[in-house]
């Protein structure tokens, strides 16, 4: 499985004066998505922390923001696994309301030994996954 | 010297829907204003994390809200160091805006030994200024 | 109906460098709390704020911190709509975590006529409730 | 003016349980050095909001982390208005800690008018300074 879906409502400490949620929350959607797909696996994040040892970095994000979500939406967000190599791998992101595509996303990640800060090879519950 | 105050800016993304900053704001503006007072008794609380392997961690928080601060309101918190003993300590913060208190706050804190999570005493550097 | 359980679970984005959920994301469960009290009366937050043209607004907020959550912890907060006057209510909040109260907190609102920011009476889906 | 140099310190509760400031920061950095990049060509964003009754709207971000931030550094935020066409601008960012580039991003803007929320032209204090 390398699809999952989101479901999430805005808060309202999500939004900002213009009255629309914030830019920056979309980041923190995008990392609630992942964790709800590592979930999906079988293997929550705080599990692949402690047993493999190994923190996953975020290196790049890209978010493009075509409608705005308000107080009160509920949203799904589909988060789609992409390509994987042996340090590298990426999700993307369709922010999805009333069923119409209204922001899209792009994480790109690796993985560190939580003891030596050194990048280590992606793990298998995530490289078999393609 | 007990008593600091601390400049600030509100930032856009610190607003909500409401148009004024949300309260979960001001437990940072707080925080802020204890780095800065930290930061005046030449004991920065990076430096007291690494040298006295302690974290101060809060307890208790109080705010009282009484008018709201908006996107581009240039503020103050006045921070005071109220008791303190073997264990224990208070500050006090008074947000001013154009010289009026518009919201008060009081943190209660102890500290913590970064290894075993013990608390230990007040350090002397926050003792010694009462 | 005056007291919900609302079940949460931990964020990455809501730790801090200290490893435990960052004191100031307590006002942000509870308001989360509030949100979900209101729907399960019916009247969720959004729909108040259209159809009544009214915002609920914070007057004052307390925490207590026992102990610290871990990123992927699930917990509940239990709120309990206490104390209503003609303008004033006020909300009490505990943090259950495996059953165990580890925070408690309190909340005093009112609620403002949206146009014109004056304070109006409490409405009636809340003040029926007692 | 196109370039301007925006100085800031890590405030704790930027930091996540990796140690280090949590990525979802960077877009608020970035929307900080906007705001103090507007204050410099003496058009700061609330009377930009005001006088000129529009939203700056953010439309694309992206960000690359190399090397992360840590509770208590001081860095700098590099911004640098780019390419501006009639509605649309861009701006780019460099982080640089230890006069070192530990990060890059890129945001793209365009204006709505605060009342009927359709795209206007890029205001002339903007554009003027390419």
């Amino acid at each position: 499985m390398r699809r999952v879906l989101y479901d999430r409502k805005v808060n309202f400490y999500e939004t900002d004066a213009q009255g629309i949620v914030h830019h920056s929350n979309y980041p923190r959607y995008f990392e609630e998505a992942r964790g709800f797909f590592l979930e999906k696996i079988n293997y929550p994040y705080e599990k692949i922390r402690k047993e493999l040892n190994i923190d996953i970095v975020l290196l790049e994000i890209q978010v493009t923001y075509r409608e705005p979500l308000f107080f009160g939406d509920r949203f799904y967000v589909e988060i789609i696994l992409k390509d994987i190599d042996r340090f590298f791998f990426t999700f993307e992101y369709n922010v999805l309301k009333n069923k119409k595509t209204i922001s899209t996303g792009k994480t790109k990640h690796c993985c560190l030994d939580r003891d030596s800060r050194r990048i280590v090879s992606v793990p298998n519950i995530i490289s078999n996954l393609v």
